[in-house]
C-alpha cells in the first residue's frame, strides 16, 4: 500500500470499440493501455463491453461475440498488466455456458483479481444478458483498494455505497453512456451522479466512457475522474472522439471520511433507519 | 390532484434569519411567503432553522430559541398557508419537553400536515439537537405528493430514496449549507448531490438555502430547484444575498420512472441485493 502522501495516476482510455471485431478491439486495448502507462498511469480504466461493442440486435449476436473470462481479451489484459506493472479495469462480453453477461475484469500485475457481472441492466441489455447477482467487488491492489461497477449500476446509489463501505478508495466503472439531450452548458446527468457518488462516499471514481457511433447510437463520450469532494479532477469534453484523461489521485484521502469537526460522512449514516431500501 | 399537464409553481425563499430573534424571523417568513405567492407560487420552501438562526454555541441557546410545533412560527405558517391557499415547508428549532430538534413542518391550506425531525445531524448540531428517528414523511397535498428532508439528510442517498419510493413527486428540503471552498466555475457539491438525488429518483427537488453571515459563518446561499432528469430549473447564483427563485413543475412527470424503452429507474432496482446498506 502506498504511503499517505503518495499519488497514483489513474487514467481512462475513451476508445471507439468496433462492433463484433474482437481482434480489432484487443488492438485498441493494447494501444490504449500502452499510451496511458507511457503517460504515467498505474491504473487504467477501459470502456464497457470493449471486447464486442454494445449495440446488439439479438441474443445470437451477443453469444457470438462473447468470450469466457479466460478468453483472449482478459488474457491480453493480464499480460499487459504484468508487463506494465499496472492495474487494468475493463468491460467485456462474457460467456459462461449458454449465458452471456455484461462483465468487467480487474487485473493486476499478479493476474486476474475479479470478474464482476453488471447487476443493473440498461434498457435492451435485458434481452441478451443475464444480470449478475454478486456484490460489487473490492480488490486490494498494490495501489490501494479498488472497486468495480458498470455503467447503469452507477445510477443506483445503494449499489455505489456497497464498495465504499467495503473500503474502496477508487471505484472504476467501465461505461457506455448513450448520448441524450441536455440543457446547454450542462454536463451529462451521468457525470453529476458520478460526482455525487464520489462525494457522499469520499472516494475517487473513474468512469471510462466510449465514443464512435454504432448502428446509429451515439455516446455521451464523457469520461471523468472525480475526487472525494465530488469535484472533477479530469474530464473529456463531452462528445469527443477517442481521448485519454488521467489524474494524480492521493488514494489515502479516501480512507478519511471526515467532513467537518464532528461529522464523518460514513459514520453519520443511520443504517438502522434504511431498511425500506431493501424491501421496496 | 392536478391533472397530468398541469404545472405547479414551486418557490424557494432564500432569506437571512436573525439569530435568536423569533419575531424578526416570523416577519421574514411572512414577507417571503407573500412575495412568492404574489409571483404565482403554490408551494413555498423556506430555509432550515428559520425560527432561530443556526449558529448556536450552547444547549442553553438552543433551548432558549426553540419553540414547540404548535408555537408561533408554525402557527404563522398555518395561517399563511390557509390564507394564500399554498403549501409551506420550512425549518424551525423545535422544543419538546427538554429536548430540542432541528425540524421542518409542512403546512397546507388545511393546516399542519407533518413535523419532520432531521435524522442526520451535521457537525456541532449533535451537541444540542436530538436526532429524529422517524421516516421521511410524504404528504398528499392539493398539488401532489410532497416529501420533506433537511440539509445534511440530502447527503445520504438511502434517505433520499425513501420518500421517492413512497411516491414523493417533489422533495422539499430546508437547508443551511455552510460555504466551503470549491474549484472555480463549479457549483457547490451539495447542489450536485441534489441534482443526482432528483435524477436517480425522477422526482423534483427544491432545496432552500439561507444567506446572511452569522457569528462568522457564511453560507453557500445556493438555493436550487431540480427536475426529474437531474437538471436545474432554477438556481440562485451561489453566494447571493436574499433571493427568491421559482419554477413551474409538472409534478405528474415524477410519477413516471421510465428512462428508456425497457428501463424504469425504480423498477430496475435490485433491493434484495442492497441489504449491506442496512447492516454497515
Amino acid at each position: 500500500m502506498a504511503d499517505a502522501a503518495e499519488t497514483v495516476v489513474v487514467a481512462c482510455a475513451q476508445v471507439a470499440p468496433v462492433l463484433g471485431d474482437a481482434a480489432a478491439n484487443r488492438e485498441l486495448a493494447a494501444g490504449a493501455v500502452a499510451g496511458a502507462v507511457a503517460a504515467g498511469a498505474s491504473v487504467v480504466v477501459l470502456p464497457e463491453l470493449l471486447s464486442s461493442g454494445y449495440v446488439f440486435e439479438s441474443v445470437a449476436e451477443a453469444r457470438a461475440w462473447a468470450e469466457p473470462a479466460d478468453g483472449p481479451m482478459v488474457t491480453l489484459w493480464t499480460r499487459l498488466a504484468a508487463g506494465h506493472g499496472a492495474v487494468i479495469v475493463g468491460g467485456f462480453c462474457e460467456s459462461d455456458g449458454d449465458l452471456v453477461y455484461n462483465s468487467a475484469a480487474l487485473v493486476s500485475p499478479d493476474g486476474l483479481q475479479c470478474v464482476y457481472r453488471k447487476a443493473h441492466l440498461w434498457d435492451a441489455e435485458r434481452l441478451w444478458f443475464t444480470p449478475g447477482d454478486g456484490a460489487p467487488p473490492v480488490v486490494a491492489t498494490p495501489f490501494g483498494r479498488i472497486g468495480v461497477l458498470i455503467c447503469y449500476d452507477l445510477e443506483f446509489p445503494e449499489w455505489v455505497r456497497l464498495p465504499a463501505l467495503d473500503g474502496a478508495q477508487l471505484l472504476c466503472a467501465p461505461v457506455n453512456w448513450p448520448a441524450a439531450p441536455r440543457p446547454a452548458g450542462e454536463r451529462p446527468a451521468e457525470v453529476t451522479r458520478v460526482q455525487a457518488g464520489a462525494g457522499v462516499n469520499r472516494m475517487f471514481v473513474a468512469a471510462c466512457d466510449r465514443t464512435g457511433e454504432e448502428r446509429g447510437v451515439a455516446w455521451a463520450a464523457a469520461s471523468v475522474i472525480a475526487d472525494p469532494d465530488g469535484y472533477l479532477l479530469a474530464a473529456v469534453e463531452p462528445g469527443s472522439g477517442p481521448a485519454a484523461i488521467a489524474a494524480e489521485c492521493r488514494l489515502a484521502d479516501a480512507l478519511n471520511k471526515s467532513v467537518s469537526r464532528y461529522s464523518d460522512i460514513h459514520a453519520d449514516r443511520r443504517p438502522g433507519l434504511y431498511r425500506g431500501v431493501t424491501t421496496r
